[in-house]
């Protein structure tokens, strides 16, 4: 069957933050990020694509257009189609992001 | 900032299950889902568009075509366009779920 565990899946290095895909298809991605401390997603933007952050494991700052937060466990971030955006893991320990992007870029 | 929290979205009714909408555009929509002990979601199918069930809390049966599996937190599965699914809470004490679903349907 088509299930994964998100544990399972995360991968961490410390050259820079680790991506692994779970699931794609033409009309989405489903990735799960890790991120030890102070690893960063530059910032960027997807054209015609939104994209969605989970906070799995840890805190993250996320930027959307000029506006940060930083949030914990549980948090759901919602990076409108064009708008830049960066995530960054602000602390001690690693950071596990579930990530979804429609339509997949 | 477009940032939500599962625990203070999610929704749950003795009479059914209780979805809840985070975010949606044309491209997709993210949805808490609140089930029972016993609740489920009856077995449909979405022609184009894929969904992805993310557990949060407790445990969850999935069916996807004719296999089904019981599944924890952290489980991640994919449901593709056109299958057939369902999803049930076979546990004594609350499922939550994120669900994505790409298109918006």
């Amino acid at each position: 069957m088509p299930i994964k565990t998100i544990a399972g899946e995360a991968r961490f290095s410390r050259e820079k933050m680790a991506k692994a895909s779970l699931f794609e298809t033409p009309r989405f991605f489903c990735d799960v990020y890790g991120l030890e401390p102070g690893q960063a997603q530059k910032p960027h933007a997807h054209e015609g694509a939104d994209k969605v952050y989970v906070v799995i494991q840890g805190s993250a700052r996320v930027r959307i257009g000029s506006e940060d937060a930083v949030v914990g466990e549980g948090a759901v971030a919602h990076v409108p189609a064009g708008a830049e955006h960066s995530v960054e893991n602000p602390g001690a320990g690693r950071t596990t992001l579930l990530v979804f992007m429609a339509p997949r870029p």
